[in-house]
């Protein structure tokens, strides 16, 4: 394999990390060209002094002109066009979108039109807009590598295999910090109980989706697209030792499975490095020590959130953009402890009642629409 | 696709009967070119009737031309011969090799120097002679199609990867009839007992040898041949639900699986339709109906046959073959109720405690060690 010159946007982020902890363990093999991140200046010189990248974005334009004053050498821009320039940096062969919200979706879409490859990790970018990013990857030839684990354990699932033998496509769902929960033990859960999370250690808005459902919501929207597969294909299944990241059943009635420990590394690097895998450092599963692996029918009544997601995927058009940003303004309202858990849910609801559909929007138009939605949702709290 | 011409050994066998189902159900893809079956014939006139193959090899000459009289536009052959014909049949492009027993291994050998696909259910053929076999099939670029559905199972889990990137293959085993006794309480358990296996309708042979372990055993040789690792990197594991039907852990921690219900139609048409896949009416597989699958450490002190199975294949030569030949007449012997089910254990391993080993046996070897080991087996009953 060539060197691979990697953009990294989200470079202090949860996956972000990871990436560089990857990209720290082949220097041969890959090189941080190019990264983003937020507002946390320090990780950022930890970054730069390591990886030595050619061009970095930060947040503000204040901490990167504070930036070029320290290293003379590399290049520093900032906000939403600092992100397309790392996106599209000359010398980067591969985007990996690991910023959170929907600043990651324009990166995405002109990455493709550069015909850069794009390793996924931003769910905004499909859920939203994965109409207009699928096309563009078709258009332009360009390969989705998918980050999260469920929709890398398909991709994985599906090497060798032909599209139109799917039979269905399986995702697991571990359930999330309340699984063992009714929805009326629901009432009065706090932020810290909903950031425990049992398998992953995530960031904070993906451990409240996760115990809302949402997140396994917002991943068969993003399924939808990139594997471009209609919603009855696309089933969800309890399983609460996340040992089996997904599955993919065939028309002979044949499954096959990708299964592993909960590393979000694995999912990365075989990003990094598909088709080939390279030696990881991570725990081996032995399914031995487990004893047991748990299934169980999904309850669309106990996790509401996953309806909403699968009819707004349905419907189509705008609808996913509002159940997303509600949910992120539902969330963060959660978690600076303006709402309860179970308003997060009633907040999306109404946001979702309230929309009037726009179909196959633009980037503008979703935009606009996930503006409006926050507002919206912000006016009922 | 264009239409495979089958030849097919062992029609009138487990295997051989859902091969026919599946030429049956796919008649524009699958044609039953040659077939081989051994004395049931009633059933070989039903064969005959319904697929109408341009050669038939019998076991006896007798029944070879009895048929002649019966179908006049159709060939019949006997014999060991008779089974090679039809492994050579010159319109035939597929091998199905379903036959019981070491007269497998010949037609097999001869299939591939004619450069025909082989997809293989005959464990004889690798277990004895696997040496000769891969050669031969590395020689002629000729494909060997798992039809097990372990080894199955792992090939699936291999479709897209690199050879280089397998850490271990892991190979499921119910654990049989008897998973659920101690040694202590096999004393005297019956035929009977050994043939009522949990999970699969199988032949009666491979029933035992199931519960046993000596089916895994030859498994483990089998896959060391077929997929060229090293016995350090074959593992057994007690998968009691048989849902997993074995898996290929890569280096990178990702493990590979297939999963399924337990029907043999699966892996057989995979092989015939390989690398595609063609709708099967089977039962699907639902997780959430099993709401557990278990998982356990091996016991090589509890199941011994398959100790004997690894060492036998560590030491090589023609260990494997004393293995098999003393298997087979063993488990005659339980089946005749002329021996214990223990007993089945220490007659293989006083044959190969008292075995010579030859290094790289030619066919020829192998038949004479197998004949030797039978005789010697039967003196000791």
């Amino acid at each position: 394999m060539n060197r691979k010159n990697i953009s990294l946007l989200g470079a202090t982020g949860s996956i972000g990390v990871q990436t560089l902890d990857i990209i720290r363990s082949y220097p041969e093999q890959f090189r941080l060209i190019a990264a983003s991140a937020g507002r946390n200046i320090q990780r950022i010189r930890e970054i730069v002094n390591e990886f030595r990248p050619l061009l970095v974005s930060v947040q503000n334009k204040e901490d990167a002109e504070k930036l070029k004053l320290e290293f003379s050498d590399i290049k520093f821009v900032h906000g939403i066009n600092g992100l397309i320039e790392v996106a599209l940096h000359s010398e980067s062969n591969l985007l990996v979108n690991a910023v959170l919200g929907s600043v990651g979706l324009s990166p995405t879409v002109e990455a493709i039109k550069a015909k850069k490859t794009v390793a996924l990790a931003n769910k905004e970018t499909l859920v939203t807009a994965g109409h207009i990013v699928m096309e563009e990857a078709r258009k332009n030839n360009v390969p989705i590598l998918p980050v999260d684990s469920e929709h890398a354990a398909i991709f994985q699932s599906l090497q060798g295999e032909r599209f139109e033998n799917i039979e269905r496509i399986i995702i697991t769902a571990s359930g999330g910090s309340f699984r063992d929960r009714s929805r009326e033990e629901l009432v009065g859960v706090t932020v810290e109980d909903a950031l425990n999370h049992p398998n992953w250690s995530m960031g904070a808005k993906i451990t409240i989706d996760s115990a809302s459902m949402m997140n396994k919501g917002l991943e068969v929207i993003e399924a939808h697209w990139l594997f471009d597969l209609p919603y009855e294909k696309i089933d969800v299944l309890l399983h609460r030792e996340s040992v089996i990241h997904s599955m993919v059943e065939f028309h002979d009635t044949s499954v096959m499975a990708q299964l592993g420990s909960p590393d979000m590394r694995v999912p990365i690097q075989y990003a990094l490095t598909y088709p080939d895998r390279f030696p990881l450092q991570a725990k081996k599963l032995k399914l031995e020590d487990f004893g047991k692996l748990h299934f169980e029918k999904m309850d669309f009544n106990r996790f509401r959130c996953l309806q909403f997601a699968y009819d707004s995927g349905k419907s189509g058009g705008t609808y996913p953009t509002v159940l997303n940003a509600a949910n992120e303004a539902a969330v963060e309202a959660f978690l600076g402890k303006k709402v309860s858990f179970l308003k997060i849910e009633e907040l999306i609801e109404r946001a979702l009642n309230e929309h009037q559909k726009i179909n196959s929007p633009d980037l503008q138009t979703i935009q606009m629409v996930d503006q409006q939605t926050r507002r919206y949702v912000q006016s009922l709290l």
